[in-house]
Order: C-alpha cells, then sequence, then structure tokens
C-alpha cells in the first residue's frame, strides 16, 4: 500500500481526526447545576459586564479557529470546502499535538471575499485566534489585511507568513555558516502567491536589498502589465524593477539566493552554475521541488532546502505556526505583528547550537521539542517588554 | 459557598469547559505524511469527487455546532455573544456527556436575522448538524425554518422542540395514569415565546382539540392585536380564538392543564381551584416556577411538573436533544422532521416501566440512561422504515 492508499484507510477508520472532550465530566445534577444552569449564570454575569472575561471563563483563550474556503488547498487547487476539510483537520490537530491549542477547523461554504471576512468577524467571540488556511492569492491577503485592522484577536494567514518565517530563519543561518550578511544577498524568488509575497516582505524586514521575484509570466517590472500586487511591492521598493531580463535564466545570473514557490524542475543544474560562488537553493515546490537537492549540490550549491522530510533543510511551517499561536495566545496579543514574525524567525534560527550547524542542518526538524517553547517565549518576552 | 460562586471558581480554574483532542497521534514524520501532507490528498480527491464522501473521511458526520447570537439566555436575556459562551459551552459538554457528540459551541456577534442564517450556511459544509440556542422570538421561528428549508443536515432550535417533547412526554404519561386522552384535554398555554409555540405545535399533532394561548398581554385571539405568530397560530386552529376571555384566571376555569413557559409566581392555589378536577399543571418557568408544586399539589393537582430537578417531573430537554441528535447523525438523516420529534415523544414516554410510572414518576430523570438509546433507536428505526 502507498502512502495515499494508507492515508485514505487511516481517514475512513478515524471517521474525523479531531474530536471534542468536555473538561467537565457532568455526572449528576450537582455537576449540572455548576457547569450548566443555573450556576452557568455567574460567568455569563461578569462577562456581561466585562467581555474581556471571556478569556477567565470560557474557552476563549485557548482556542482558535482554521479557516479555509478550500480555494488553494496544498497541490490541489480549488477543491471547495467539503474536500477541503480533511487538509484544515490535519492543520488543526497539528496545532493540539505541537502546541496543545484548540483549533476548530471550519471550511466555509463561500468563495466571495466580503462574506468570507464577515464570516470570521461574526465568530470572532467564542475564539482566541483565527488561522486562514489555503485561500487563493490574491483574495488571501485583503481578507487577512482586513481582519487583522478590525478584530481584536490574532489573524494569521499561514500559507503565507509560515513559510516565509521558516525560509528567513534558515537564510540567517546560512549567512552564519557562510559569512554573508542579509545585504550582500541577491535573491531570486519564483513565485508570487501567498508565500512568495510574504517572503519579499520579511527577507525586506530582515535587511535584504535585492530581490528579483517571478510570476507565471516571467521575471517582473514595471513595463511587463504588473497586477496590482506587484505594482505595489515595486511602489514600496520590496522587490527590483529589473527591467532588463526576462526568464529565469537569466535572473538567476550572478544571484546567490534561489527560492523557489513555484513548480517542480525549472532549474536546471547550469543555471545554478551561472549563479554567484556558494549559493543558497530553496526550491520548494511540493512534492517536486524546482530542482533536486543532489544536482543543485553538483551545481555549486552551498546549502539546499526543500518542502520534503527526505531531503535536508525541510522548510516546514509547522516550525513556526504551533509556536507563533501559542506565544499571542499566552500573553493575550491582540494580533500578530511584523515584530513578532521578525522575533520567531531569530527565535528560531538560534535554536541550533554552533555544534549543530551546519549546510545540511540549517534549521531544526519539525520534530525538535525546542522549537514550539523558544518561539513562544521570544514572543511573550516581546509583548511584556512592550508593555 | 452559593451554587453561583462555585460555578464562578469552576469555570475560572477550568477556563473553558471544553477542548479539543486529536484522534491519531503525531509523532514522527510517517505520522505526518498519513494525517497531513502528503497523504491527506487521497481523502480529499474522493470527496472532491462526492461530497457525502465528507461523512466517511472526515469529522462531518460526527460534530455539530451548538449555535447562539446571545439574545435569550436562559434567565439572562439579551446578554450578547461574549457573555452566552458559558451556557453555549456547557450546552456543547452536555451533547459530549449524554451522546458522545462533539458539538462546537460558537456564539455569533451579530443578531441579525439574514447574517446569522448566511453563517449557518456558510458553515454547514463542516458540521453534520446545527443545535441553534438562545435566539429570541420571533427570529428563531424564522431562522431554524429557513434553514431547515435550505440545509442538508439538520437544524434543531433547542430552546423550541427540546421543551416542547419532554412536556409532550409527560402529558401522555399524564394520561395513562389518568384515563384521560388527548382530546379530552383543555390546555392553557401561558407565554407563547420559543417554546410556547413549540408545544402548542407538538400537542395538536399528538391531538389535543382545545388550546387556549396567553402572551405578556394576556389570551391572544382575533380581537386583541394578535402579532404576525399568534395569527398564524389562529389562521390554522392550532390555538383558540379566545375572545370571551382576558386573564389567566379566566382562562384555567375548567381547564385540565396548565403549562406554564412565562414568569415566575402567576398561578395562584385558587386558580387551580377553579380547574377541572385533576389537573395537570406544568409550571415550567426557571428558576421559581408559576406555582411552587406543594401549593399547587394541595390546591388539587394531579401531577406537577416543573424545569427544577429538586423537584419531581423535571421537564429537562436534556431528555431530547442528547438522544435527538444521536439518532439522526447515526442514521444521516437530512433534516428533524415533526415526524421524528413525534416519535421521540413516544420513545421518552415508554421508557418508564408500569411499576416505575407514577404522578411524581411520569418521565425519567436526566441522567436515565435508558434515554438517550431508546430515542436515539426509535429515530433510526423510523429513518430505515421510510428508505
Amino acid at each position: 500500500m502507498d502512502i495515499y492508499e494508507k492515508s485514505l484507510e487511516l481517514h475512513k477508520k478515524y471517521q474525523g481526526k479531531y474530536r471534542i472532550e468536555s473538561k467537565i465530566p457532568i455526572s449528576d445534577f450537582n455537576d449540572l447545576a455548576l457547569a450548566y444552569s443555573p450556576g452557568v449564570a455567574a460567568p455569563c454575569k461578569v462577562i456581561a459586564q466585562n467581555k474581556d472575561e471571556a478569556y477567565t471563563y470560557t474557552a476563549k483563550g485557548s482556542t482558535i479557529a482554521v479557516i479555509s474556503d478550500g480555494s488553494a488547498v496544498l497541490g490541489l487547487g480549488n477543491i471547495g470546502p467539503y474536500a477541503a476539510a480533511p487538509v484544515m483537520e490535519g492543520k488543526a490537530i497539528l496545532f493540539k499535538e505541537f502546541a496543545d491549542i484548540n483549533a476548530i477547523p471550519l471550511c466555509l461554504d463561500t468563495q466571495d471575499t466580503e462574506e468570507i471576512i464577515r464570516t470570521c468577524t461574526l465568530l470572532a467571540p467564542s475564539l482566541g485566534g483565527i488561522n486562514l488556511e489555503d485561500i487563493s492569492a490574491p483574495r488571501c491577503f485583503e481578507i487577512e489585511e482586513r481582519l487583522k485592522a478590525t478584530l481584536d484577536i490574532p489573524v494569521f494567514h499561514d500559507d503565507q507568513h509560515g513559510t516565509a518565517i521558516v525560509v528567513a530563519a534558515a537564510i540567517i543561518n546560512a549567512n552564519r555558516l557562510s559569512g554573508r550578511s542579509m545585504s550582500d544577498l541577491h535573491v531570486v524568488i519564483s513565485g508570487l502567491g501567498a508565500a512568495g509575497v510574504a517572503i519579499v516582505r520579511i527577507l525586506n524586514d530582515l535587511g535584504v536589498k535585492s530581490i528579483t521575484a517571478l510570476n507565471s509570466k516571467g521575471v517582473v517590472n514595471r513595463n511587463n502589465q504588473p497586477n496590482a500586487m506587484v505594482k505595489s511591492l515595486l511602489d514600496q521598493e520590496l522587490i527590483l524593477n529589473a527591467t532588463e531580463k526576462t526568464t529565469l535564466a537569466q535572473a538567476l545570473v550572478d544571484s546567490n539566493v534561489f527560492i523557489g514557490v513555484s513548480v517542480a524542475g525549472i532549474v536546471s543544474p547550469e543555471m545554478v552554475r551561472t549563479m554567484a560562488k556558494d549559493p543558497y537553493i530553496f526550491a520548494l515546490a511540493n512534492p517536486e521541488p524546482e530542482i533536486m537537492p543532489h544536482l543543485a549540490i553538483e551545481a555549486g550549491a552551498f546549502v539546499v532546502g526543500t518542502g520534503r522530510s527526505d531531503f535536508p533543510n525541510q522548510i516546514n511551517n509547522v516550525l513556526a505556526f504551533p509556536g507563533i499561536f501559542h506565544g499571542v495566545l499566552a500573553s493575550k496579543a491582540k494580533q500578530i505583528t511584523n515584530e513578532m514574525k521578525l522575533v520567531a524567525v531569530h527565535a528560531l534560527a538560534n535554536i541550533l547550537t554552533e555544534r549543530e550547524l551546519k549546510p545540511t542542518h540549517l534549521i531544526p526538524g519539525a520534530f525538535d521539542e525546542r522549537v514550539v517553547p523558544a518561539i513562544s517565549q521570544a514572543i511573550v518576552d516581546m509583548v511584556e517588554k512592550s508593555k
């Protein structure tokens, strides 16, 4: 049986990967009177006076929702809310298993931006945070931005920031090994979807000065009909206005970092050979990377990261979202700020000791138990300091 | 410490009465590959072909939501979505503890009928059913009716039907003891909110021919400015056009059943004495019944039921909703029909043996373990037969 057959069997056996449990047994009238009527009126009245007391007397502070419209499900595309459910349930149990966070998987029967925003807004009273998942670009940008602007609970679109945080930590550690600084890097990013745009932003925040970006039509610049998102990245000078280049091959010449969040097999060993000495290659397309690691290494790559667990340096966003949500819930932060994301990047980068750090071990593995506490604590410390 | 102080302490200790658990431990890359990426693509693809497969491969078939807008919370009124959360969490754990159903408590930040309907509709893909809770009349009627008409999962407003089902079962058993039939009964119902209207409907379905109803202005009839709901009950001849009566005292004369779902302290022993011989009194106002049981008994009542566990014959809707949802989820029924509610009434009424049945024991207690299986099985049998 291959992994897909095994997974199908597993899902059929469990009929749902999560369950809800009562923390309080209800076995007699006394239990009923305390947990429900009439005793429950007491916490209700306290919260009615001050809604922040919901964090004290209800599950709000330990519960988030994983919300998707099923429009951009990993590797499967726009499969809708019913078919997206196994992924959202999976994400929910990762929150539980990695960070002991209660996560409710909710797949919405709409792909309308306004309806998604409104539904998340109406659900907010019961939630301590919202993890948006697998919502297609460019809608995902507007949905996250507007919810962040109006809600008083953290909202995080993991497809954007999760990957960006982990790849940024890996680049910091690659620099440690190579002696480069962020301002030395000439980065080429292939793919300007949710993850690509977030990577552009976080690398700028970390001091990268030179990013050439490609979307499905090639290198983007002001002359080749940029869409609104590309225009905004150009206007903010987050990416270069690379008018003299058209193809990925041209863009890669003399660059020293490639980050692919796009399609399999588009980077050849010849292209890697035209890059500056000792380049970093992050070929994150799943399941087939933009270039296989051994080919990149043979062509001179200093480090290679992929999205896969069977190669070194897996850029897995399970390294980011559990710790980040754990930190914001623990600190009752109202938002996940850019500053917090950078704090998370550095906390993740600093986990590996000098002894552990090497080109084939830039970041901790997904099951490294140091990760969640380190990121969570870094965020809690940051929130404490800013009080 | 009184019960309210104890409850407050309990709620503070647990900070949420429910938690979410993973059914599948994630402790290595193999677990991750099966429960999440890449294996999860397999069930996604199967569901994308046929959305009914969500019942096989996800938690849909075992998960409902308890949804409220906090507009009519038991005894507390319109306290809003934050303050309503302890009640909804309580209801959710009752679903779990009584019927092993996963129930997600969701309090919506709107009291707009259209928005509540739309939100429930958008959440439906992840749910096997919706229990509407503590939504004020008359909005609750329209919300439930319209959701039932459009969704392919069961929708149930417990405040309406839960109480109605349990009081109907109690009346059937009171008839067994008294030898009366439904058509012998002259019923007076005080209160035409969610529960009152549902009681009117179910008693008509069971063969009651004479119901006089009162709302906060007194006895309703065509001449005293009936609202839309009262008009519709009159038009359908579900209640009498009681033009010759104005007050509860007048309505009770010669009646033989009083059902109060209204406000405390309005039925005097003198009023009970004017009723026909051996009347049934269901004084369901909480926590203070319309008349205290001992006063009603002294005044000649044959049976007395209240909403309280410290008196005999508690009309507790925990006797209804767990078994009903268990039955519809087990049978994958798309709706909770009127017929199912009647089946539930009879199943509940039939649980007590001849030996057990007596005026002070008309229905099983809330913790009687026969209740949920009996109601669930009766619904499953009904669905099977109708196939």
